[in-house]
């Protein structure tokens, strides 16, 4: 997918939702338990209740792998099953990859070719080399953690380095990177303030947003300091979408609380429309 | 296994080499792709044919997950063939792993219970609360990336923070964290001198070093400057061992080259010991 069929989507949905698919055995509904393959009806359920509300899904591969092969089963058929009902999404594999080249490529070509996902998650600490690998593919998107929502955050992305914050040099250290315009970037939402700051050096690029909801963030004011011209911003929502409900309800549940965010989102963008007519 | 149940391996083998799994379909013996499953066993007779001479073998987790469901179930076939009949290695998963509390108990369970494996790769970029989750698991190890021996490490690892490189820094830090006794740290072996900086910060813990061969390390040098009292270092060595020949003699060629460097760090432990007995 382009980054323009990206903010197509997003203009068409009037949503900017990312929905987490963290599936838990202990979480979900215990109906579900009983069927061959829960992680992936649990899946199934949730997106077709709410895939017209957002604009991608984002399942993060610890909660499959730590299902071993049934869990790469599962995690394998939900993008699959995406990827033919609803081709229009933009699906992240929330992998937190990062490894020397060779290496890298290995895991571009695992996410991009063998389970086709659109974006990868990636850490940037082992630099230049460990993410060119995967800007390399076309239309396909790499985004790379710049400043977490977790308390660990501070112990070393805000660290002062050569005057600015580690987290900022990442962000324009990338920016030198070939192929860097196939980046995006993970942005904690804890501190909305930062934002600002942020979108001085990627003022075009996507920003995946985790932390609003369960993390404490505000949609209201990550959009006021985050958003871009094009929007630019993918929010993503986890546990408070996907675990509204364990009782037979679940699914329709979830779309309750996808509905809710998106209609902020809608209002958020009307009113963004209507000050830029204004000025 | 304990930390004293390896270093007495590395005693009894005179070996502290580690054997990279890194297998790639492309560069192993033709005749083994006939087989139903290659990777394993490739992974198989190289394990049968050198682990007298290492210590510890760690497949890169991306190799196998390029091949989707049947990289997994190659991976899970060789730690358990690992596990069941050499019992004495110490296995790690090179995964390069790293997310937020819960996600990150995720992938400790699927390395250190799934999969069985003794330790995992972690990277720092999230710190603390990233970390801490695998720290939690006893007579499990994790490995930290601390200073990598790749080009992009000096992107950010080397960057001055605090008047004190990045890397340095992770490593001071790491040492707060509960449980830190578990941790053990990637070093890569491009420049020996790092080492003597690197062992005032961590004198008593383990250091995994890559890049010593195909990537340019040279073994004597970085013995010199980053052995401790108890030995303290996992040399890995992946490309050289097992693409030594991709013939039908690829099994023999791969312990030929293991020899090689058992009897250079047999010779290495030989003279460490006279010169303490010297002291």
């Amino acid at each position: 997918m382009t980054t323009q069929q990206l903010t197509d989507q997003i203009k068409i949905k009037k949503s900017f939702l990312c929905i987490g698919l963290d599936v838990d055995l202990t979480k979900i509904p215990p109906h579900l338990l009983e069927l061959e393959d829960p992680i992936f009806e649990f899946n199934k359920a949730i997106i077709d209740a709410t895939h017209d509300l957002c604009v991608s899904y984002k399942p993060n591969t610890a909660f499959y792998e730590a299902y071993g092969i049934k869990g790469w089963q599962a995690l394998q058929k939900t993008i699959n099953y995406i990827n033919s009902n609803y081709p229009e999404i933009f699906t992240i594999a929330d992998a937190k990859r990062g490894d020397i080249g060779n290496t890298s490529t290995m895991y571009a070509k695992a996410f991009f070719e063998d389970l086709n996902f659109d974006s990868v998650t990636v850490a940037p600490y082992m630099g230049k080399d460990s993410v060119e690998p995967f800007l390399a593919f076309n239309n396909k998107h790499t985004i790379m953690l710049a400043l977490t929502s977790n308390e660990g955050a501070f112990d070393f992305q805000t660290l002062e380095t050569n005057g600015i914050e580690l987290y900022k040099q990442v962000l324009k250290t990338s920016k030198t990177w070939k192929n860097s315009q196939n980046l995006m970037y993970v942005v904690g939402a804890t501190k909305a303030e930062y934002f600002a700051e942020i979108r001085k050096i990627v003022p075009d690029s996507f920003l995946l947003v985790p932390g609003v909801g369960a993390q404490g963030g505000n949609l209201q004011e990550v959009c006021q300091f985050g958003m871009n011209s094009t929007i630019g911003l993918l929010i993503n929502s986890s546990r408070g979408i996907i675990y509204a409900s364990n009782g037979l309800n679940f699914a329709q549940k979830a779309r309750e609380e996808s509905l809710k965010i998106q209609t902020k989102m809608r209002q958020i963008m009307i009113n963004w429309t209507q000050s830029k007519i204004g000025n």
